[in-house]
């Protein structure tokens, strides 16, 4: 298997789902009270799933544009809690309140550019085949070695930090047009790009988190990227930034953005039912 | 008729529709128990439908994601039988509960680039006419000779392996742009790639079983791929490591990607009315 | 006028309207009893359509996937006499029941690459000046003596074999990218191309039957392709085949593809009732 | 500035907003006779409008497929008047019965391209400076002297001949693509080919009359495209020889078509209500 | 970070969120005194906001086409600020009476294209290090130095002209193809580029007052565009005048372009419930 060919190497955390969720309004006529009810009960709902400890998490963010009023995430250990998520979503009394109007598959990855290459040859001299299984984990263990397991645990099982309600969300793909083949560009060039993107990524460490996730045979674009922030102009600020960087300026191709805020668990109830 | 000009021989199998389902929710002041009684008895229908032996099967998908509750895979020995479930769906008392919001058509085949030009080759060698239809016949028994009716068999009325309950599915064109026109290249270089495609396939054989299913002048893409798993992240993995084929790299133009779970027979009914 | 901005000839047969059309669930508590009442008096409407004569036909297709349940063709010799169809339809009581939702109009087209060139040319040594209508009567009749009557009436006037029940619809265009433009080749190269598909398409005779149908300037692809065959794996097999010829595999852009079955006239009543 | 950067002239005349409409199916239950005399009462709309003399005119389309029912033309002195126009519609009674669609605003304008440069030159030499208010206004001195007031009058606020009762309409842009880009060509280029574009539509005088609007800056597309016609293929034959113009074949981009036919003023009320 | 990297400043004011509504008929049977004082309500709410000093002020135009009944424009200092407006028309009892057919977010932007080089290196010989926070704040006293704090507050905090009642409003981006990628132009060539542009612009000061909001990570689009006049021919007549600026012409691509005239606040009443 030549470099150009090499996929880089990923670990895999959490499932994730992103559905765009937006009010019906009551009917005229019907009981408020009804419809107050199962509100309260999908809040209730929503504030048991806030923290699930190793099991994920679900926010519900009130968007500002974006063509709905909220966007849920869900984090879960495998493709059958989100489904689980999703069904008692469906199975709630609320659901002639609420209307799904779009959701998004993808599952918490770490790209491993700038090591892949190093750790894919030392694992090679080893002795061990390329591209097999036992290649594969061997490499995982160099990796685990390198960066540390509290770094990979905090990638994978990302959580939301307190100081940064806002969040940002959106997917991509690296283009695949005639000058502007990501996947035909060789893995030293890739990981190359990708080093000096993720340099402009941590200079804004403290003030942007971000999670991203693939979504390669999952869903319609090849990653999503949601970022938490205190203050939405970092998300302008750094994704400007980021275009100039080659790797988006050439490669990059963006689909629809999305910004809100997290509602806190105790102002659900108040939040949904007000 | 040159090279270039000379398509793939394809084996062709199974129709096969795929249809995506949305449950309608229950008004407020209906009645849940005809509502209940209706979705039972097309829960009966589909697990009739579950294993038709020679006739095919239908399978009910809970999808995770994907814009809608359930995706739904007819397989029939023909066109007609495909209306048959179609319309044997669409009159079902429970139409008012389900809403089918997309479908695909297409046919299973099997693509013969590895074995096409030689065999090809060697039927004009034995003073067959090219393109004629004595010619593809002489063809396809030179083939059977040489891969054996069990391989063709299998691919060709594909079943879902009991092991890999999760599901993948996406439609899929070769391009023809300038510069990456696959239509173009030779029928040797497109048989060559298609060989080196076919090794990263088969390396995930036991991992990821697949139904590739043609639909030039069907439906709209040229491809629909049915990836059936026990894990699912393999899907994402086998779709990433493809990418980086050639065949895909340069040529490979994606629809949406959908992912889920198969409902096994005997839950079908929970599944609908729970 | 240089060759290369020389439009190829056309002779103009039936217009035509491709509705798509889906059934409306009847509501719980209507009477059924009025609902097959109206789509009966729908069924006796599209049987005295079904031949009338010079006057041309419609026919209804049962659509296997493709987005809805049935696919009309009208043909009729002038544009008002599709108005009417479509008045007619839209007046008819069984609007409720019916829904349309899609539809395109074009016009049965004859285009004469072949002879276009020399009989252009023929023309203008007579001293008739080249674009004048004088020009393009002349070309005409040049045209009925070397092809003759019976064939520009069958193809300009086509009705479908009995034998070919199925149908499958689609719309293209000829690409204008730099690179790819058709419409910067001079017309004896575009003459030389569709020569060639000609003959592809000819060795389909008695399996597949065609209606060419141009819309420029009427709807928003510029030719609909309508093929009648006994089986419908002849599409997927024309269709491919046809992708390879230099005219579709560099210029040809493909809209969405439809495929079904004509519901045969005394099995209309049925058919929309059943 | 340089010639390249240069746009051409345009005169414009009155606003122009097109409306796509579709009849709402009256309710099982509701009185047939409310929705007739609504109805009726937006016939005796349309057809006050129908010549409303300097202050313009609307016209209503009976169209053959093209996604609506009708489509409505309404020409007015400026955008105020169209917005009356719409607002008139939005609050009539029989608001219930009929849908907007879709709509399309833009303003007749006559693009000066042959004569822009050489009259653009005359007011440079005159010793007024190049693109300031003074220029404009002795370059449309000068063309009015040219081409004469008549002329530009017909141009600028046109009418529906009687005679030709059809109609076809469509946006369009002109092209900005690497080695297609209409907007980097120098203005004289940009002359020579719209004169050669200009005597193909001349060609066409008294089959084929047209209206010319722009919608930069008004609308998603540059122009639309208004023709008239007494036998509707000319649309098809006209757009079909223009397609081959150089300025078309490189640079045009085409929205959707729709073709139609004038109701005429007195049987507007039958029209809608029959 | 070499030139061609390095992102133009900005100065961020006012977030911006418009949104696009539509005007639901009253039903037939329902009380028409209901909803007059729902939107009379409404109105009320709107002309609150007609003009909030220093927290922003919304706007609501009677569109002319564009799909929608109206336009809101939304200026508030933060997102909450938006936010917030946004729920308290979500929650009005006029819910019903109004539908959100779509809505675009950005925040008011003043990009520094022709400061910003010499302003950057200016810091950079101080020895601020480029790039940091230290760095981005130096620029940006030595730029209020140099064009004034009036001029900035104009730009960062803008209001609608008293005397240009209309409105322009679309979303745009600068292109990333190949050959036509502004990303990867030096910072040099895009200030030149830009400046040209600006001197296009400001030759219509007086005539056109724009907003220029910027929408990187917050919505779909790069920019949005918002144009304000007495005369709606000079929308027209700038934009394409603009579309033969280099900049436009090889980099710019644009979204739908809606035009509108503002409703009074004290005509907002009568605008509603007219």
């Amino acid at each position: 298997m030549s470099d150009a060919l090499l996929p880089p190497l990923a670990l895999h955390g959490w499932y994730m789902l992103t559905q765009f969720v937006t009010l019906v309004p009551s009917d005229h006529g019907a009981s408020d009270d009804d419809r107050t009810a199962r509100l309260r009960g999908l809040a209730d709902l929503l504030a048991g799933w806030s923290d699930l400890g190793d099991d994920g998490w679900s926010g519900l963010y009130g968007m500002v544009g974006g063509g709905s009023d909220y966007m849920l995430l869900h984090l879960r250990p495998d493709l059958d809690g989100l489904g689980e998520a999703e069904r008692a979503l469906r199975r709630h009394p609320s659901i002639h309140d609420v209307a799904v109007t779009g959701d998004y598959l993808s599952v918490v990855e770490l790209g491993l550019y700038g090591h892949t290459l190093g750790l894919a040859r030392r694992a090679e001299e080893e002795g061990v085949e390329p591209g097999t299984e036992a290649w594969q984990e061997r490499v995982n263990e160099l990796l685990a070695d390198q960066v540390g397991r509290d770094y990979t645990r905090h990638r994978l099982y990302p959580r939301q930090p307190d100081a940064m309600p806002y969040v940002c969300f959106y997917p991509m793909n690296k283009r695949r047009n005639p000058g502007q083949n990501w996947y035909t560009r060789s893995l030293a060039e890739r990981a190359r790009l990708m080093q000096e993107h993720g340099r402009t990524g941590r200079s804004w460490a403290g003030k942007v988190s971000q999670i991203i996730s693939g979504s390669v045979g999952l869903d319609d674009w090849e990653w999503a990227v949601t970022l938490f922030s205190g203050d939405p102009i970092h998300f302008k600020e750094l994704v400007t930034q980021m275009r100039y960087d080659e790797v988006t300026s050439v490669y990059g191709e963006f689909g629809p953005f999305v910004v809100g805020r997290r509602v806190a668990t105790d102002e659900l109830a108040a939040e949904l039912t007000g």
